[in-house]
């Protein structure tokens, strides 16, 4: 069994975005040289998000109206964990979309379906956060 | 290390529906040979979730209701994604429920509790859609 | 390839309650000697979550009043599931929460960010549940 290590390193000028790491994942498994089996992407903060889905514009939009219905931003004084943060949202959004997603790895591939992409999503930004790749196979 | 893949197909007639895929799963492990590892069992479909639950029909009424008020079908354009489309809420439930599911291999055999089973769930149905099973193992 | 299996188990004596079960995991893979690999975190009960957080109790406690918003507990006369049962809300707060994570192990350790910490969270307690532990890798 062989395993790969990476870190991806990120600095979202905004509170919140979305960044396509498909492909910086897809170099990765490349880089490792595994052609069987699994690779795990997570977020390494506990404020931000690893998800699969379409990379379209409209899409992004929508997520943002709708996480911020189920976990708005403020009023920050809305949440105990606001006492010396105001990312209490963000905790809670990233509850929503995931910390991670692990992927199969398929002929040196993400075997994926047509539209499945990887992205990383922001939810406390304008500071360095990072995301882990990590790859075990053969 | 071995490794195993197959993809599952549905076609289901509504815009939304549940699918019990546990003996399908198990299926492909007892195929694979594989005794001690890891299953990943992932919708290759933006639109789909494959999660572990209970196969109680009131439960997946109460899934279908409280999804609904969560992300609403409707009106289509309430979402920024529905310009083409009409189909912006199924990849927001789909966020919900999740992609995949990761599950241990023990023994040759799915290592669950009592009553954990996994379902493939349609969000946008009518059409063909796939979920992908890899395992990796010994 | 190794791997390695453990259970762990909890009696919460009220509804609802989170334990951080990090040092249970981390021992676990010092147990298996695995020291490259994946570990996966599961949930056995289908009425509670693994899932990766702050270990903060201001924030705890907006998870708390959080989910009790997205899918009360009461009336129990609100879920089709409330037959025979009231634990309707467990599951759907499960399925926010979610039932596993996957964490990378690096160097026989758990490759966590700064803040990263795995929790237990039990939505319909006052009985034993369990979790199980799945390490793979060399």
């Amino acid at each position: 069994m062989k395993s790969y290590r990476k870190e991806l390193y990120f600095n979202i000028p905004s509170r919140r975005g979305l960044v396509n790491i498909t492909p910086q994942v897809q170099q990765a498994i490349r880089d490792s040289g595994i052609k069987e089996g699994l690779v795990l992407i997570n977020a390494m903060n506990i404020t931000a998000s690893v998800f699969i889905n379409d990379d379209e514009s409209g899409l992004h939009q929508d997520f943002e109206t709708w996480l911020e219905g189920l976990a708005p931003e403020k009023p920050y004084s809305r949440y105990h964990h606001n006492g010396f943060e105001d990312n209490a949202d963000a905790h809670l959004k990233r509850s929503v979309m995931g910390r991670e997603t692990v992927v199969a790895v398929t002929d040196g591939k993400l075997d994926f379906g047509t539209w499945e992409q990887i992205f990383y999503y922001e939810f406390d930004g304008k500071r360095q956060k990072h995301v882990l790749i990590k790859i075990i196979g053969e």
